[in-house]
């Protein structure tokens, strides 16, 4: 059957003719007026009927052809080529539906330990090399970088480590990455399903939580005032250990030098690695930090991970890990696979940054103030808080552990600090299977001196201290 | 036993004192010359022996404590406490025993379908714009930002699909990541283990790689001139399907809207999801680009994947996926699990280069510049080659296929090709089973206008045409 159709066409709008008869015809079809098998008009009909050219229809029933909305026989013409008008808009999903954390107004004092104070980064130092690059490197910047991370950064981050942590590397063994937990994925996949970790009970629960999101058989391993318990992972026998000797995630514990060699002898007497993950190795208040695992290891046994989110900023979302050599091939390809996560120019900003010694400065400069925060809480602490608690995991990192010696439960001391506009955290998270602990977490890094200050006067007043 | 022990400390050195008289305990335990439960001299006698300030030797001992090193026994001093000398610094691997490739010097013309034509990215425009955000945000961009993404660049990206692919989404359903591959993790922990996914054969291989790595059980499914075919689907009945019907990504073929149809009824009618992966929706010769499965879908089964390395560059590791509301709770827990991996910076500097319409004009330009690119490679194509190929997959996108009728393998055409300097891709890889072909993929978008009919006339050369 031939079809009859009167298409209005405006030439005052600014969508071409062939458009508007290209979206009049889809509509039709879609809206079921014009059917599977209709014949259309010829263009020279089409044409003549609208007084248009011949070509605004031929673009029209090209475009519709391309979009399979029509086809043509040979010698016979064009036909509509489409069924089902069941072609409504589906509703979207309503924004309340979904709900994102909102931004807060309330001033809080926030002491979360992943807060950084960012107030002292050398922003104009920063742009600076950001710019620099930006010129330097010009459209270098737009070819497809290195998989595993642009040379230059890895040189110099395997040179700092090697300085300031005693880590031996070469850059070919280092690999940068968006993230820590990125970092932690590829890891995961450059060992077999279902391998057995060890993992320091408390300890990380991001960590924690990708293991078990790649299906890790975690064994949860006692912490003591020395470190992970050697004599709990023997009776385990894990595949893997991920431990956090610098300053252990959860407890502060800076693992002892024996502990580390016994924990190095099981892993190179049972073939098993080691994941260090050096997160803020950078911030310890007596002496110089304790040599990391990878720098005491010879076996290459240990995969040794750091970041420039404590060091630098979290935002920046720049880590690195170390591979030891048995691992370096299928880390290669593994990381190769999901291509670098960080873009090449943040990766030579960084490069420059840290070539004009402005990293270092930042991190003296840093250490210096957590230094004399550490100290401000410490003392505030002391006279506020004094008998009712006790402190843990002081010497290094960027955080506090309180025992509270109070009738309350740690989410209740969460919930009343809250109340006084104090954010605190749990501990039990830390632990696999979240046992009620009256144990509260103060990261320091992140507020300010006064607020230190205010802060624990609130704790004060909200335990009725 | 109590020790004897003759330090030299050396007062020109820059290493303070205390440094000093810590590595020389340190070295001497290390080297076995002091050994375990030796007491070590009192402070006051090593300080009048050394003639040093008691402080010295103090700092000295708390360090060498802190490191597990020395423990101090009460009323009777300090005992050194560490064994195991065996702590010579193990080799590090050896550069050449890695080997990364090292940067080639030949200069090749090289048809890689993964490169854009870079030279014609808007340097100065990018610059202003990450000035700006850099100087306009100035330390809010050192907060944690959303793991999700920064909600403007998600709104932008919302409104820009809408506007040019007609997907249906809100900047809730917006989620950025660090390039195409990392979201695809994402997604695969989104979904069970074990599921089974229809894959486009040929297809994606990098793809294909990440859902083996996540242990999916790969179903093949073959491609026609009209799209994945449904019928084989309907025989496999997958749990989710991934393709990419804006342009093929091995075949370059557009999926009709009929096979569009089908396969959303196909997934409604069973509860599955579609991946649908828009690389290069871009990119379309012959009039506007078909309306993606996202914008026809009205039971929330696609997840819609696009990115800005095509449309932008590569290197910017910037990309996006929308997930209907069934997988929106399941998928920002995920993505929040191993946090936003494109910086801050980074992510408010393309929302301020969208903004300024310096994407749309962007895109239009290389829309431009890559038309003319294809209609020189297919002229010459012709030209050269002439009937000894058959080109596919030429309507949109920015890569082409070529059957090649001669008595070549594909892999002897790629040699041959590569002798002349011209780097071409095996089609082959495409398809899980790897079967032989005599087709190529040939890239343009990174290719000269000069260089394209070069590249074609060495082809001549290297095929003895």
């Amino acid at each position: 059957m031939q079809m009859d159709i009167t298409p209005f066409l405006n030439r005052n709008l600014d969508i071409p003719l062939y458009q508007q008869l290209y979206r009049y015809f889809k509509e039709n079809m879609h809206q079921g007026r014009i059917q599977k098998g209709m014949k259309l008009p010829s263009k020279r009909l089409l044409a003549s009927q609208l007084s248009i050219s011949q070509t605004t229809v031929e673009r029209a029933y090209e475009q519709l052809a391309a979009e399979g909305y029509i086809v043509s026989k040979p010698r016979s013409g064009w036909f509509a080529d489409y069924h089902d008008s069941d072609f409504a808009y589906r509703k979207m999903p309503s924004a309340s539906l979904i709900k994102e954390k909102a931004q807060e107004n309330k001033q809080w004092i926030d002491f979360h330990y992943g807060n950084v104070d960012s107030s002292y980064f050398p922003f104009s130092a920063w742009r600076k090399s950001m710019v620099n690059s930006l010129d330097q490197y010009g459209h270098e910047l737009y070819r497809p970088g290195n998989d595993l991370g642009e040379f230059e950064l890895r040189t110099l981050i395997a040179e700092y480590l090697y300085q300031s942590r005693g880590v031996h590397c070469i850059p070919e063994q280092v690999i940068i990455g968006a993230g820590n937990p990125i970092l932690l994925q590829i890891l995961c996949q450059v060992f077999e399903p279902n391998i057995s970790i060890g993992y320091e009970d408390p300890g990380y629960p991001r960590a924690r939580k990708i293991f078990e999101a790649n299906r890790m058989n975690i064994l949860p391993i006692p912490v003591d005032d020395e470190g992970i318990c050697i004599q709990k992972i023997k009776e385990q026998q894990p595949n893997l250990v991920y431990v956090t000797p610098s300053h252990q995630f959860t407890l502060g514990t800076i693992m002892t030098i024996n502990r580390r060699i016994q924990l190095l002898k099981w892993a190179a007497e049972n073939q098993s690695f080691i994941i260090e993950d050096d997160y803020d190795g950078e911030f310890r208040y007596t002496g110089q930090p304790v040599p990391s695992l990878q720098g005491l290891d010879q076996h290459n046994r240990v995969i040794y991970m750091g970041t420039f989110s404590k060091s630098l900023l979290p935002s920046l979302r720049i880590s690195y890990m170390i591979l030891p050599s048995p691992l370096l091939k299928k880390g290669h390809d593994i990381t190769s696979l999901y291509k670098q996560t960080v873009s090449c120019h943040s990766q030579l900003t960084l490069a420059e940054f840290i070539k004009n010694g402005e990293w270092q400065k930042h991190i003296n400069r840093m250490r210096k103030l957590y230094r004399k925060k550490r100290a401000i809480l410490l003392e505030a602490v002391q006279s506020e808080l004094g008998k009712h608690v006790r402190i843990r995991g002081e010497n290094s990192g960027l955080r506090i552990l309180l025992d509270v010696y109070l009738p309350f439960s740690e989410k209740e001391l969460i919930e009343k600090a809250k109340e006084h506009g104090v954010k605190i955290y749990p501990v039990s998270l830390s632990y696999k299977n979240n046992p009620p602990t009256k144990t509260v977490s103060l990261g320091f890094a992140g507020v300010s001196e006064f607020n230190i200050r205010e802060g624990i006067k609130k704790l004060k007043a909200a335990w009725k201290i």
